[in-house]
């Protein structure tokens, strides 16, 4: 049974199979679909991933978490992992999911996977989907580390930048106005693809280069999104 | 001791009374305080809620689930189930916060009531939290229904606009074209507050008008934000 190879990557076997299946029906391919178990396992993995977070990052700020957490649930880790457990191959889509190629899909991937996670947890109880998101997202919780999230502007925006091979931002100071002990800076901070240079201000030629960095950043991932 | 009144009212008795103090510590009055404890009560209290509104409506889709559950864990909802319990008499602030009225804010009465729930996690285990917010929200769980968020858009928008003392919206047959089985009308909807008439189409005067009240209602909500 194909299944089973499933169970046997997921290290789950489940009491209910039907229970996996329905987490396998895209809601293309008619009733019963895995959106429901979607919504509950979303839930479930949140609160898991929560408290994995809370005990592996003892001098985190609630702040600091919540982005730790954000980066670990978001659609292309989830569907990324997805991939690496070939859910894609077990799916069940409608024709035109089919032929559109939805189980390439980064969205249903990561619904897929959150509705196994329901699924798991109706199956059995809080601590098995518990133990079973701790083992799905092992890598992931290894990997994940404060200085992810602590990098400052100038540098995310750079690395950021060198990922998608583009030229790296280029800082002027327009001005600096004040006595010398309260000064303020003026500086520029430009790139391709930014359709006008962006303004940052501060205490220091450093803080205004950071201050405009932050802004650029925030900017690009909007306009992504 | 004041603390024992309320874990009579939470109807919960902490094993580690230090979590629920921790709980009760605004940032504003140092640390050790509850921003942490909030983040992870925050997803407890998402995680049981989804489960519960799974069980209790076992026809809701997901969009209808995901719905009912903003209702419920929404600040005001969150803060309102706080002042029953009296968590503002509970609370240690800092003196700014303390001056004006911090123990009245929605937003801090709202993040000590998840920072209980967090605590009350971490005092004992998944099941006992359930247990505490089953019974801490039992009455909101009684109370929600799907029809609250069922209502067709017309009936929507007309009961949001006369929520806010507005006039009822207008609506107004523009054409209807095609032939007599398979008509399209053409509808505007206009109101106060609304830059320029808004227009629906459908295959029935009544359907134009929902296509276009539900549009309306969509732009309102998104002015709101």
């Amino acid at each position: 049974m194909p299944l089973d190879k499933l169970q046997s990557t997921l290290n789950y076997q489940f009491n209910e199979r039907s229970l996996l299946e329905t987490a396998l029906t895209h809601r293309s391919a008619g009733n019963p679909n895995n959106e429901r178990l979607e919504f509950l396992g979303d839930a479930m993995l949140g609160a898991v991933i929560a408290n994995e977070l809370f005990h592996q990052f003892p001098a985190g700020d609630e702040g600091q978490l919540t982005r730790l957490r954000s980066s670990l649930v978001k659609k292309d880790t989830l569907a990324s992992l997805a991939r690496e457990l070939d859910l894609g191959s077990f799916l069940k889509l409608g024709e035109g999911e089919l032929k559109t190629g939805g189980w390439r899909r980064a969205s249903i991937l990561e619904n897929t996977l959150e509705a196994i996670i329901g699924a798991v947890y109706l199956d059995s109880d809080y601590n098995q989907c518990q133990a079973f998101i701790q083992n799905t997202f092992a890598d992931l919780l290894d990997a994940v580390s404060l200085e992810d999230i602590q990098k400052d502007p100038k540098t995310r925006l750079q690395e950021f930048l060198q990922a998608r091979k583009k030229a790296i931002p280029i800082y002027e100071v327009l001005s600096s106005t004040g006595k010398s002990h309260q000064k303020i800076f003026t500086v520029s901070c430009r790139f391709d693809d930014l359709p006008a240079a962006i303004q940052g201000q501060g205490a220091s030629r450093r803080k205004a280069e950071q201050a405009a960095a932050q802004q650029a950043f925030v900017l690009l991932q909007s306009k992504i999104k």
